[in-house]
């Protein structure tokens, strides 16, 4: 038996469908949405269409963006000759609070996973390759997670990257500054040793 | 310095009014939004308006509906001599799942709250009394919640009925099935020693 009406239900079930959002917190939205004024709802509508249209790849770094070049590639202040390789726009977002990098990136929109399906080809690999081969670059860093699918993926294009003669850089491993050494992991403790350096 | 693109930033923002959904969750559903095929966010935005458009308020028991009266209200198979008061539709949905009780609801929505500035003209109380004088009721069944709120909107709605002679009767309060004396409150377990019958 079907208790909510069909319209409620079926804004519960579009809901439900977003990542990390169950059942009952589907429930919640949809009956806030329905509390909501009017005006409201068609600016949060209204969010989502012009999201949808205007936010695109960047065609040098393929990062998402409104305006192509994105503002990065396009400002004047950053160092050309450097590019970081990230897995997903979110790295750049916390790369960039950092403050610490001058550079430019480069977004795979993913990481190769045999698991997933997803090979070298499915991810923007063939873009960082093109980029390098037009302009001069003097570092390639390789920002990809810690995961087995980021190592793999940086891995594969510092291979690509050897012949070339770039010099190609992997960000360190170790323990988080706050974090616990007895409740960090081996390969993490090990990783750690190895990268150590001298005070 | 916003690192995002404006029409991302503002969709993340939208994301992040709605309740229980903090920021990074905000990001997370943004960037699934636009990784989604336009196909289904465009079902996505049609439930949304479909629903605000559609689902209205059972002119008789006040309860969420697309069709007026609702299908409680309309069923020629309820008790139409028995009104069970809540605060809410999901109240309704949690009753209905019982499969225990067979009679008319009356949806509140809400609860009486000084704290919040919600007096009992606030509330779809009105409209109960309304009812009252139109169907020959035998039963009211205060369902409101066991808060300090929803006790005083049972309260003050059995003092209302008492001139009318209507049988008015609050659910009972005590230890949940399945639920655990030594973790229980004082009040709950108060609740139920009051509330003790003879088996």
């Amino acid at each position: 038996m079907e208790y909510f009406a069909p319209p409620l239900a079926s804004l519960i079930e579009e809901f439900s469908k977003l990542p990390g959002i169950g059942r009952k917190t589907a429930q919640r939205l949809a009956f806030h949405v329905l509390n909501m004024d009017t005006k409201d709802v068609n600016q949060f509508i209204n969010s989502i269409i012009n999201a949808k249209k205007n936010i695109k790849y960047c065609s040098i770094c393929s990062n998402l963006t409104e305006k192509d070049p994105c503002f990065i590639c396009d400002s004047t202040r950053r160092d050309k000759t450097v590019i970081c390789v990230v897995e997903d726009p979110r790295d750049v977002i916390a790369l960039e609070r950092t403050k610490e990098f001058n550079g430019l990136y480069h977004v795979l929109h993913g990481s190769i996973s045999p698991m997933e399906g997803i090979g070298p080809e499915d991810i923007r690999i063939k873009e960082l390759l093109q980029r390098l081969q037009v302009v001069d670059i003097k570092e390639v860093i390789l920002a990809t997670n810690p995961t087995i699918e980021g190592e793999a993926t940086a891995m594969y294009i510092s291979k690509l990257l050897k012949p070339l003669g770039i010099k190609t850089t992997r960000i360190a491993h170790g323990i988080p500054v706050g974090g616990d050494l007895e409740y960090a992991d081996e390969v993490t403790i090990s990783k750690a040793l190895e990268g150590r350096r001298e005070i």
